[in-house]
């Protein structure tokens, strides 16, 4: 750092993202992106005039997209939120949301700790049970800002809707985030729940089920009261941070919505199927409700694992937390990369002589 | 806002970018946007490959595009910082370079002191002369983060590097942010200079002048050593902030550099013209390095010719400040559209008995 910067800033540790690697082709499975394109109506909605009228600023209201959500997830569009991806939708909530401190299980989203050290949030992490389960008696009556990735990241796991209630009816001073980053793998959406409780907020992001992670683009649904405070933030930052091409390309992605649910249970199903050949070599790993598994060897450290894929072109992603180090976060691919995963982890097996 | 939202951002005012309104078509002339589409060879660069490709994130390091505009104006890689428009740039050195305080000119972008307000920064504006010109001397020495548009919105005013200068070496320990997003108007970059001083950020956007607006893209030039306390904030926000489509985009414009400078050209040569008219027409302005003009008119309120205008269809930016009251922001578009601009500004004077 410059001696320029803020001293708070001092011991701040920016979010690492997966490795990006320009040394060779890889079988890239360490970032959770889609293995499949957007949708054929989405792939084809640009056309060069889209691209001449770049020379335009976007609509920083995103109205027409707001109005498309919401009639796809039963809502209205002061319900929406727009933002570059809900990366960003997340910093806004810790910095608006964040004054009596934040909570969320441990371990989640690695960047949760980073969005309150940035903004000086004070923070506590509420570790999971030993199965990796939320411990929803730990999250209710907080009195903070409650944050939780519903599938969780790197486990996967999903809790109900009923445990989703009973944390925000238990701290109705507190906006409960629920991150549903990966929701529509199997787990449950609160989208439903806005409309009874003022103080949900719900984040959802079009980078995994709806491939388009590239594209920057995350939305939150929540009480009126609760967007305009987003939007208020958003307009002391960056009013048209949306990208113009993006704004069309999320629409024609909302009517093209039976592709990407399509998509997503294809995902599942190459998840259950490469669940159990995992399982027969030896690998425990959580009930996934997301698209990756987050696997365990006994016998091989989660790093050799990743590091030896790494040298035979396939990229998972170890975390550097210690608690985790057993493990490893395989994004679901396609049947085809997963089959070459597969080929390469029994190899890597019997090198280090575990079957 | 909600009763959930931080107490400090009570009084905040969120920043109001120009209208954008949909009940009927007008001449845009309200937010600085080129009237002229980018180069055809950013129009052409993208193809439905891009497009399928959004399935993956794009590259947080920005790497391709950093070593072009790096090679455009010759400095290195580590020199440059990548992110969602200027303003996005704006903010994040708010946050990083404020501790003690910050100094601004005033009138000048009425979002600095949004930024400002935001982040907690305490902060001065600086009144330019009756002239509506910079007064150096009072921003030398400061001890303050200050920032610094130049040319300066909305007058159009430039000072010289001399000027740049001496406001940098006199406020050694604090950064000095050039705000260039309208240099590409007849103004002077200070980009060759952060070579000499670590404490000289200069920010550029891809929104005016490379007729980008709407793809989101900014950039900075400076010290090593700054770029990186931007990077860290960067990453501890929203790493992948600049769109995939973006950032190819964006490097087919640095190849395509000369069409942007002729456009430029264009735009100042109708700004000449347009100025004359409006001379010829009772209207004053100071002398405008930019892409836009800073109009009075004795006799004429500000808020009744932009009221009046936009009656007839054709939008200009009025600013709510009441120092402002007289005056309005007039964007360069094409001949044509300028042509119409001063029919209906002609008609108006005639209304008014003021021709």
């Amino acid at each position: 750092m410059s001696r320029f910067l803020h001293e708070k800033f001092a011991a701040l540790e920016a979010y690492t993202p997966g490795e990006q690697p320009r040394d060779r082709q890889y079988i890239k499975l360490n970032t959770n992106e889609s293995p499949y394109p957007p949708a054929p109506e989405v792939v084809e909605a640009l056309n060069q005039t889209d691209v001449a009228e770049l020379r335009l600023y976007s609509d920083p209201e995103g109205k027409d997209l707001k109005e498309k959500l919401a009639w796809y997830y039963g809502c209205k569009a002061e319900n929406v939120f727009l933002s570059n991806g809900s990366d960003d939708i997340l910093n806004f909530a810790f910095l608006a949301f964040g004054a009596q401190g934040a909570v969320f299980p441990r371990p989640s989203y690695s960047f949760y700790p980073v969005f309150a050290q940035l903004h000086g949030v004070p923070y506590r992490e509420v570790p999971l049970k030993e199965d990796f389960s939320l411990d929803v008696d730990k999250l209710r009556g907080t009195g903070c800002f409650t944050v939780l990735a519903n599938p969780n990241a790197p486990t996967g796991l999903a809790v109900g809707l009923d445990a989703i209630e009973k944390i925000v009816v238990s701290n109705p001073d507190q906006v409960v985030l629920v991150d549903e980053a990966y929701v529509d793998f199997g787990g449950e959406s609160a989208a439903e729940l806005i409309h009874r409780y003022p103080n949900l907020l719900v984040v959802m992001t079009y980078s995994k089920s709806r491939s388009m992670a590239g594209a920057r683009l995350g939305f939150a649904l929540g009480d009126r009261e609760l967007i305009e405070d987003l939007e208020k933030l958003k307009f002391s930052t960056n009013p048209y941070n949306v990208n113009r091409l993006t704004l069309k390309l999320g629409a024609a992605a909302v009517d093209a919505a039976p592709y990407f649910v399509e998509n997503a249970k294809r995902i599942m199903a190459t998840r259950e199927r490469i669940g159990v050949a995992l399982q027969g070599l030896g690998f425990t790993f959580p009930d996934s409700k997301a698209n990756f598994l987050f696997i365990r060897r006994e016998g091989l450290p989660g790093e050799t694992l990743y590091r030896k894929l790494k040298e035979r072109g396939v990229l998972i992603r170890h975390f550097s937390d210690p608690a985790l180090a057993d493990y490893n976060r395989v994004t679901i691919g396609t049947e085809e990369e997963m089959g070459a995963f597969l080929k390469e982890v029994r190899a890597i097996l019997e090198e280090e002589g575990l079957v």
